[in-house]
């Protein structure tokens, strides 16, 4: 197992301890061969919650074909899902916040141009938690909650931390 | 049973049929005998999805008591829901919004003071809805969520109307 080690992002992955690795990837190995449809579930949530949300994607906004059905939301979601999801099952081991497919530096980019601000990621976090609880009804407890809620509040801080203008020098 | 009227606020109270008028009356009916607890559970989900809304609140912000035990929070919670639930038993007979112990264009103001914007009000009705959800799970379905969402929607839509800068005569 490695030792905790400092997170680049200010948040420090040493907070993610050896159980809530263990409660992420057990629940994470479950889901994963439901990711399109868990991903999707977890889009559709976030909307349900948040409707106006919808708004901030070019592929929903002019689109005719109900949310559920739209190719590019399948997509896109899934995307989603797995990077967080794995950005969890990675965390203890890569001593850090980790992103597949993208960088950080563009995720914090892409979220800024939008205009997404921290009550959107709250929002995000209940969907997840949401979505997760309903994948897994079995094994889902207080503490199974709190190991995702923590790796999701480091991915966020990690993006947020690339949402900040440069100090200057 | 009265007509369909007119209703001052852009909402029309003809959108709100007879159907769904009896759906809010049965559940309602059922839930006002737990007002107090039911609007706390309600308040307690906001702050679940979005905990920093709480901090739109000065009762909250300077208090160390847990949230589920603060007693303005649960004087205020009963009140707003109450407030929230009776707007909609109403609605039909009325023939228009109204609201207990206030105005609409108190309403108005208060809101527009401490920054709600659409999308807390679109939190919150996801709130409200799975509290009643959860307070009436047998007789839960469909028609009865779009009776309370259209009520609700039809209340936010009048306070919005307050929260409107005066158009210039």
């Amino acid at each position: 197992m490695a030792p905790p080690q400092k997170c680049s992002s200010g948040a420090t992955a040493a907070e993610f301890t050896e159980e809530q690795e263990a409660l992420v990837m057990k629940s994470w190995s479950v889901m994963k061969k439901n990711a399109a449809e868990l991903g999707l579930k977890f889009f559709l949530r976030v909307f349900e919650i948040a409707p106006s949300a919808s708004r901030m994607f070019s592929f929903l906004r002019d689109s005719q074909v109900p949310l559920e059905k739209n190719p590019k939301l399948k997509t896109h979601a899934m995307s989603v899902f797995v990077m967080t999801c794995e950005s969890a099952a990675q965390l203890r081991k890569a001593g850090k916040v980790t992103v597949r497919e993208t960088t950080l530096k563009k995720l914090g980019a892409t979220h800024l141009k939008y205009g997404v601000v921290n009550e959107h990621f709250e929002v995000v976090r209940f969907a997840l938690l949401d979505t997760i609880k309903e994948a897994v009804p079995d094994m889902w407890c207080p503490e199974m909650k709190n190991a995702w809620a923590e790796a999701y509040n480091q991915l966020v801080a990690a993006i947020q931390e690339e949402m900040k203008p440069l100090p200057s020098a």
